[in-house]
């Protein structure tokens, strides 16, 4: 017999609490969900919306920086491109989007703020298996900034390893709608920490080098600036990227790199929303060039934390 | 400058809430997180939970039949299997989480239920983005049960279209560790509705069919079985469908199942905890031989549910 049976029946059935009391704590910030600006410890997802059982939402990430939001159009752009992608709808145009973005921010106080909008399949109160019964939900929130590479990794550069996790190709899940499937990423983030190191690349099917949790990469070799260019995430990042590099008039491409092109490399960075442009050192154990942040490296950092008081490609917030 | 700014500098803020109003229904059953027994209204995770924002999570799905679990035991093998994988803990072993379960199903007075065990990454206070940091979450709860063929369904086949969309292939994602990592099968599904079809297959990286959402497929030809073999979720309806192919002498193999050897069926049948062993008698708009359905697939439907009565494979819940 099935031996889950026998200690069952002699105990008493436990009793149902009307309202779930939660005993996690939350970090400081501002959500906005049907319609209501709430604190971060409300901003919860059914565990019957598609979104969560099924991975199935999209998302977008922004930043704000002394106050500023940067590239926000940018982040807009790609939001909505995905949710025309998945076939959803949300009862928000691009400035009402905008608006409670700006609201959140403006009520956490976050000066330095990680913004996020998403919006999911939702589901239907029969918990049909039909997503087109589903009614989608948009949701936003801003908490304080947070950085893959600490203050510390930014000064001497992150330890990465390279994981054989492949990322999850584009015939599978089209990396152009952002999306929240990231196991490959997050089982080669433990590989990563199993060998010594604080973060990980994971590779693409052919075995060149894709992009990390979070981020893309980039190599500089002889002055010249080269990243993946398929089946990753088209970053905001990278692309301001080679918007400063067009500005500096320094050449960029997308194009293969392999594991071998990456370590022999002058300078390595990696790139994200969630921290800027941050170098990267060494790379399974052994040093990029000399081990030291780079010229090029360094150069578009500094420009490119410049960019987050112009007003051609930021937007302040009005705190109240 | 951005556009975003200057409608927003004019408005007064909106206020912030203490507590989120859901304006949204559930399905009627009962949760259970964080110790709590819970209508399913209450059921919910962090939207900073990496469950959700990586969906870094895994879960298993068992039935209850006619106030009996089918088969709990290999569920819950493959949950702890998963959940090892993951590297993630709970403070609950085996006996523990079949007693949730037994509890969820007894207080929700569900017959008839789908029921679910899953388990979360968990977020840490700070939104780290380290995952050794968080606190991972179990959740279990039972719902009414729910199948992907409806009951016209079950008597004339599904209408099924095969998808180019390939299923995420095992060097991204693990397909044992069961996972949520789904957007390849929603819209695989979007691609069957739009060609009037009731369902959708996938196919795995070499071209052949893998599976469908929340399901497994068997091919019956000169009355042997077939089933895709790689890049598939072991399902526990799949197993049981060999078990029950041993006890009546039939031959079922683990095998490459092409779009044409499909479609050249004699009988096409799939598999799901959510439904059972369910008919195809129609493929791409074409039918699958006399597109009835066949007299395999019928006596190993009726052997199946014969089976959710015997001990050896049921376990009996104890109702208050």
């Amino acid at each position: 017999m099935d031996q889950t049976t026998a200690t069952q029946a002699s105990k008493p059935p436990p009793t149902v609490g009307d309202r779930h009391v939660d005993p996690h704590s939350y970090p400081d910030g501002i959500a906005f969900l049907d319609g209501q600006y709430l604190p971060m410890s409300q901003a919860k997802v059914s565990v019957l919306d598609w979104g969560f059982l099924h991975s199935d939402a999209t998302y977008d990430t922004v930043h704000v920086w002394n106050g500023r939001f940067f590239r926000l159009d940018l982040h807009l752009d790609r939001f909505f491109r995905g949710l025309e992608k998945l076939r959803m709808t949300i009862p928000f145009d691009r400035d009402d989007v905008a608006d409670i973005l700006h609201n959140c921010v403006a009520l956490s106080g976050h000066r330095a703020a990680y913004v996020e909008m998403l919006c999911t399949r939702g589901a239907s109160p029969s918990f049909s298996r039909d997503p087109r019964q589903a009614i989608n939900r948009f949701m936003a929130f801003a908490v304080p900034f947070g950085s893959v590479a600490n203050a510390e990794q930014l000064q001497r550069g992150l330890r990465v390893a390279i994981s054989d996790k492949v990322r999850i190709p584009p015939a599978s899940v089209d990396p152009s709608i952002k999306n929240y499937h990231w196991l490959d990423l997050v089982r080669g983030l433990y590989d990563a920490y199993d060998r010594g190191a604080e973060t990980a690349l994971i590779l693409d099917f052919n075995g060149n080098v894709a992009e990390g949790p979070g981020f893309n990469v980039f190599r500089v070799k002889d002055g010249k600036l080269s990243t993946p260019a398929i089946g990753v995430l088209p970053g905001i990042t990278r692309r301001t990227v080679f918007d400063l590099c067009a500005e500096e008039g320094l050449v960029a491409v997308a194009a293969d790199v392999s594991v071998a092109a990456l370590k022999a490399a002058d300078e390595v960075f990696v790139t994200s929303t969630a921290g800027g442009i941050m170098p990267v050192t060494e790379i399974d154990g052994a040093p990029i060039a000399d081990g030291k942040v780079g010229s090029v490296t360094s150069r578009l950092m500094a420009l490119y934390w410049q960019k987050h008081d112009d007003p051609v490609w930021s937007s302040q917030v009005s705190y109240p």
